[in-house]
């Protein structure tokens, strides 16, 4: 095959809403690091990706508070919700289930995107809720966005500092252009299929080791190393050596780092010590070191993200579920965009079987030929 | 912007399952219309989609026999879906759902293929009787795959020609190379995600009006057609005029007419004429004399098997269940390639908004700068 694997470098589309040119990230034109550096806001950053520019004074305050109004969940995807989470089963594969619910009921055909959003952010919240067999909290109206699910999930309402640390979290992982969970979202709309189905879709992808599944197994790397007080250049040869990749790192677009990795490791540094988790952290910069030295690869968005859901007391199972709430902000998006276009995503393959083969020599089956 | 749009003629990858090349439909190099003029059984062609080679005689047994044996659902799927198909909506949703669901069973890891091709089968047959308020109805070991499935969506035991009639539509809506539905299955694939994963997110994109969604519209516009009274030829200028497309003509591939649709017009008529559906079938013809002389569009895959279904007793909101039904057997073939490849399906996207703006100075909003 003379084509390049996994459409790498491939255009498939025109965008405005984010870019990734030249490894740095833009929301429709803006550096997002000046973004976070000036405290820019999760719904600010949802308002930019829908919108393509900045909401005035006024209009951000309509937005958040109809956001925050609509973090509600339906009577009946509670009732559903409690029914689906009790078989035992990983979060994320509860996330698609709840997703494609969150699309059956009723009023689902007046669900606009702010919509979609909040109650994504509702039922994350509530599945790590139930997952901790901690009761359901509702909104608070005086809160943004982002404290409002952090604390729907943790039951914390967060001071400034968090608050500040976790919106940049959120709108660090809010939009990636055409990473694999958005790109599958996007196929999806090209075919015209509602918005939930390119939503439950999405999550599908996300949850993938290779993608948003990275999180939780960059987690279970550090506790594997710790518990069995593993030297962390042994486990990355053994781990090359049977042909595993080593989570967090490495990435199609960013071949210098990841920016997003550089602001996350400031939040990782800060948030270990403050809780005591500075042994997680010591480990990652070992690892960075021995991977940038012996691969080039540097960290991703996922590497030092897992440390600050472990130290905001996250259980690593919901670490995935916490990245699908901050994407799906992108992955509305870009749904809008695909659906304005009206053309349906459907490539070529090349054949490379064996040919004209016969059928009726090959078989040994008795056919009547009709 | 310069490239296709859509990803039009853009090869993705190598594939050893299926081809479309010069407008030809093959499965692993056999020609399908040789396969079903030879009276192929579903399930031959699932294994040749699977293995891209024919199985023996002992082998077509066996598998038969394995298939039909795990067309039962786990009791908890049914309790659930008793549950979640209480709510009013489209039985695609439900089947988005129930996909979902069949993904959460305790022994879901352990899930290969054919249970999983049962079970979907299994799960699409309990939504028809459900919505007809029927009982579900157990796989009958003496049926092959196809019989059992008709059996378990209609009551009927077919006869030999219903029965290769319908082993023939199953066969004509295995697979089709990279349509957007399997892409979708293959990027979420990619990701490395879960089987059940795949299978969603490829149930998300069928639902679309202009894939598989497209058969249910077809038999609404011939319905719309014949209770208004209408003229077809100014039913489509009424539509284009409003910018609509005509539902089950035009392909990505075939723009010389699709092989499938040649062979399902036979079933239509055939079946048209045998239920007392004529009419249905008059319209059809008249409106493809129409749209090939206008436009030059011939009808697709979709087109026939609107009315073929409808003679075979079911209601229109459950066409494109069956059409999933059929293709999940391709999805899996090709979520077993894509997974054996590693690569992550990840595209570029080319940025198209303003640049360089500076949010320092575009923000109204009072900004402390850390
Ligand atoms: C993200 C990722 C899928 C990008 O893949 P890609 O663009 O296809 O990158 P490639 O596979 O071409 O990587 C280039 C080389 O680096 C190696 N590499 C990339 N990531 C690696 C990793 N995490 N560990 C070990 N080696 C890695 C590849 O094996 C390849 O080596 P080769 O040229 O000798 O075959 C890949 O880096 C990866 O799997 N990372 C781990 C999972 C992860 O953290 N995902 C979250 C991404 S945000
Ligand atoms: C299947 C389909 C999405 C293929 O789309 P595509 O490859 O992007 O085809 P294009 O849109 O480039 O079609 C070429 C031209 O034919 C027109 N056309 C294609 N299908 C048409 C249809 N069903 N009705 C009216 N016009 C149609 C297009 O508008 C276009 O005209 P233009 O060049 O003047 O803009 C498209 O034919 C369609 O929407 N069909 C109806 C839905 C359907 O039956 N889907 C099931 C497919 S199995």
């Amino acid at each position: 095959m003379d084509h390049p694997k996994g459409l790498a470098g491939i255009v498939v589309d025109d965008t405005h809403i984010s870019s990734t040119k030249n490894e740095k990230l833009t929301y429709a034109g803006y550096l997002v690091q000046e973004m976070v550096q000036r405290h820019a806001t999760f719904e600010e950053v949802v308002f930019l990706l829908w919108n393509q520019r900045l909401p005035n004074k006024r209009e951000l305050k309509a937005f958040r508070k109809d956001l925050v109004s609509k973090m509600v969940l339906p009577a009946e995807t509670v009732r559903l919700l409690l029914y689906i989470a009790r078989e035992p089963q990983h979060p994320m594969s509860i996330l698609r289930t709840t997703t494609s619910l969150l699309g059956t009921t009723n009023d689902v055909d007046h669900d606009e995107p702010p919509k979609i959003l909040a109650k994504m952010l509702t039922a994350i919240a509530a599945i790590i809720r139930l997952r901790d067999d901690e009761p359901f909290l509702e909104a608070d109206p005086k809160l943004g966005v982002a404290d409002n699910f952090l604390f729907m999930m943790t039951g914390k309402r967060p001071d400034a500092e968090l608050s500040y640390i976790f919106n940049t979290v959120m709108i660090l992982h809010a939009d990636h252009e055409f990473n694999a969970s958005t790109f599958t979202a996007r196929v999806v709309a090209s075919t015209m299929s509602d918005y939930y189905s390119c939503i439950t879709a999405a999550v599908c992808a996300l949850k993938g080791p290779l993608h948003g599944g990275a999180n939780e197994r960059v987690f279970d790397m550090l506790t594997e190393i710790i518990d069995h007080d593993e030297d962390p250049v042994e486990f990355v040869e053994q781990q090359v050596a049977v042909g595993r990749k080593i989570m967090g790192f490495g990435h199609r677009i960013y071949k210098h780092g990841d920016p997003r990795a550089a602001i996350l490791k400031g939040f990782a540094e800060e948030l270990s010590k403050k809780t005591g988790n500075e042994k997680y952290y010591d480990i990652q910069l070992k690892l960075a070191d021995y991977m940038l030295q012996r691969d080039g690869l540097h960290p991703n968005v996922d590497y030092y993200t897992a440390l600050i859901y472990h130290c905001l007391g996250l259980e690593k199972e919901t670490f995935t579920l916490v990245f699908a709430a901050c994407r799906t902000a992108g992955w509305l998006a870009h749904v809008m965009e695909q659906r304005g276009e009206k053309t349906l995503i459907r490539p070529n393959s090349e054949y490379v079987g064996p040919t004209d083969r016969n059928y009726a020599s090959d078989t040994c089956m008795k056919k009547v030929v009709h």
